[in-house]
């Protein structure tokens, strides 16, 4: 490497912390404007940046090609560069589903309670935007469009930092995001791209950018979002694992079941919500267990089974205690028979990932039992785990699911995206 | 030191990570059955464990006394002695104060929300425990009660960290307790008291003991919250500082901005919401300044002020930067005229702690900008920020006061110590 391109590396490197911190200071700025923007405003910047992106259309599908040529050259994966690729249809339907974001109700200013006290005292619970929400995201070009536009609406500032393969298109696209933001008469800063590619910018928005940042949302692979959890010294809204599980109960229609689970297990196998482990009741294994079985491998799923599940099919091969861990995102599936509800929830707390499990059966106090018992974000009865969705839970759009405990469990969407403050209204009252 | 204490001192540091996380283990076994406690088992249980703190009276009162004997002649202060020290009046307040606990609303199993989507599904947002709570905390041996009914209301379990000073009388309340729940059926284990008093278990707590540890809440002084905050890799529910302002605007009516600035300020100095800087507005500066700030000195409040404010009594001394910074805790204020409400607001968020924040005013609009404006956890018009408080909100008992932007912020009651999931009821649904 020459000198002077040392050299220049080497500044920017010592730069790069002023550089972070600086974004965070805009942002905190352009947050506190954006928390007091109305809902028509915000409502017209989102319009505004849907236009946008249509009228910058070449300008970021040019972008976006040199993203897909560099990541050809490096000998990225067709995967990731179908991924990473755009054309004006999917540039229509992102502009589309920011517009879509504008059309959700407002979820700042909401009323969440009020209380009245005996000395005239009333005190409401208001959402309020979060504030400044960092969005760590890898390939994929739309999740710029659909984190901002998901931010904006919730009154919060975004910094939001691209995987280096779609760089390029992200910066398009966050440029006429912050067009739209300016036209409508908020502040640009309120949606900024990180400008580098230094892999160190992630480390310095996971601590926090000198207390700029109050959540950050990770939106990517298992290896990202282990890092954002390990690192983080802010709140993280985020998954590591959907091991999702099916318990089919002795009480389960054979048909529903069969449709369930099919559902649960292939109709997208790489989504965080699709079941990845099979759960029969001993009590109903003679008739379910083998339908089920081989309903799963016709379609084209392996099957990974105990002696029993072995024993149905001879497609079937052995599951590890490995197995019962692992989120396949794949067309597998780990299979086993249990003794009864009580077997099946100690199995999902054992492996789960208290993301979502489903039981079927037409027994309707063991259903509650299960309800009450797994302790995962969603818990379904009689319905496929791939409804684990902000979009089936009637939410709009998500920015992610999230696994934590705090605040937002389950789908993240723009109610997600707030927190909320006390208004005490008096007439003079002290303490006594 | 002889040898032989310097080898069991040894074996114990080496032992301890494996005793906490011993005892994060039993913390979890238990949160997960004092999840599925019905609201009569736990209340029962709490007024056992009150009937526990009347009957091992004896017990108590005695391991306290040897901690007050302990902490005098370690020469610590009167008001730590006295924070300390327990009488039969004390006792029976803590068993009075957990009995109080009993008997409000159960927060588990609250429908927060209910989606019913266009295929049927029907959405439930129920509430249901955080898990593991650890509280870590200082000398007032009442905490454990306090903080561990609380806990045990809300159907967690509670992992205990007592003060060096006070792990005697924390050890007794904690068997106490113990033996309640023990009593009513419910795990023993749901409060457990950390029986070391070696520092190190804190770091342990704060690493959250291998996963069993949800959430931590500091109960103590800065020192301690600074150090949490710093170093907890699980969530916080804790404020630092309450560096709270009282505003009193152009319109505000005298005799309430002065009525509720003595409340404010003076009520108890050493509370988080006690207030530390009067902020006055010019335009009403004339009338109101001078009769503010001579009724505070008048009743042995110091004030530090600008050049305004030592105009109008020589007893007003000079206010420095970092005055603006500091939560006094004691019969101190900081005072200045500002140029109106935007100032008032642009004071308040460089100096503030998001704590609690009062106006005075008769003029609705500008309360409402401030009310909107000001990001504090707690905003107050016209009343007292000495009303930040969860027993003063109705929600009976609070743990303390947050001022993080999750999930918990402002007072921290019984609904905040739970968290939620979602519970979808299908007839067979499957996602298209």
């Amino acid at each position: 490497m020459p000198v002077l391109n040392l050299r220049s590396d080497l500044a920017e490197a010592e730069a790069l912390p002023e550089l972070m911190v600086a974004i965070g200071r805009r942002a905190r700025a352009a947050g506190r404007r954006m928390a007091l923007a109305s809902a028509q405003t915000k409502d017209q910047a989102l319009r505004l940046i849907a236009e946008r992106l249509r009228a910058n259309a070449d300008e970021i599908l040019r972008e976006n090609a040199r993203d897909v040529a560099a990541a050809r050259q490096a000998g990225q994966s067709a995967a990731l560069v179908d991924r990473l690729a755009l054309d004006a249809g999917r540039l229509a339907a992102i502009a589309e589903s920011v517009e879509k974001v504008g059309a959700l109700a407002d979820p700042v200013g909401r009323q969440l309670a009020a209380i009245e006290r005996p000395n005239g005292l009333l005190i409401e619970r208001i959402a309020v935007p979060l504030g400044v929400i960092g969005v760590i995201f890898e390939s994929r070009p739309n999740v710029t469009a659909d984190a901002g536009a998901l931010c904006l609406k919730a009154g919060n500032a975004a910094i939001l930092r691209a995987g280096s393969d779609s760089h390029r298109s992200a910066l398009a696209i966050a440029k006429a995001m912050s067009e739209g933001l300016a036209e409508a008469g908020l502040p640009a800063d309120a949606i900024q791209l990180v400008p580098t590619r230094d892999r160190a910018a992630v480390g310095l928005m996971l601590g926090g950018l000198d207390g700029c940042i109050d959540v950050i949302v990770p939106r990517g692979g298992r290896g990202l979002v282990e890092r954002v959890q390990a690192e983080a010294r802010v709140p993280v809204f985020a998954h590591l694992d959907g091991v999702n599980h099916v318990y089919v109960a002795a009480a389960a229609d054979l048909d529903m079941a069969l449709a369930v689970l099919l559902n649960s297990k292939m109709r997208r196998t790489s989504v965080c919500g699709a079941a990845e482990t099979l759960l029969v009741d001993r009590a109903c294994a003679a008739t379910h267990l083998a339908p089920l079985v081989r309903t799963l491998l016709d379609v084209g799923c392996a099957v990974r089974g105990d002696a029993e599940t072995q024993a149905v099919d001879p497609r079937v091969t052995p599951v590890s205690e490995a197995d019962w861990h692992t989120e396949y995102l794949d067309a597998i599936i780990a299979a086993r028979v249990v003794d009864g509800i009580d077997a099946a929830i100690e199995h999902i707390e054992t492996y789960g990932s208290h993301h979502t499990d489903a039981i079927i059966t037409a027994d309707r106090a063991e259903a509650n039992r299960f309800l009450a018992e797994v302790d995962s974000a969603i818990v379904t009865h009689n319905a496929s785990t791939q409804f684990a969705d902000g979009g089936e839970f009637g939410f709009g759009a998500e920015i992610g699911i999230a696994t934590g405990r705090m605040h937002a469990r389950g789908p993240v969407g723009v109610e997600q995206l707030t927190t909320f403050k006390y208004r005490v209204h008096g007439s003079g009252q002290i303490r006594p």
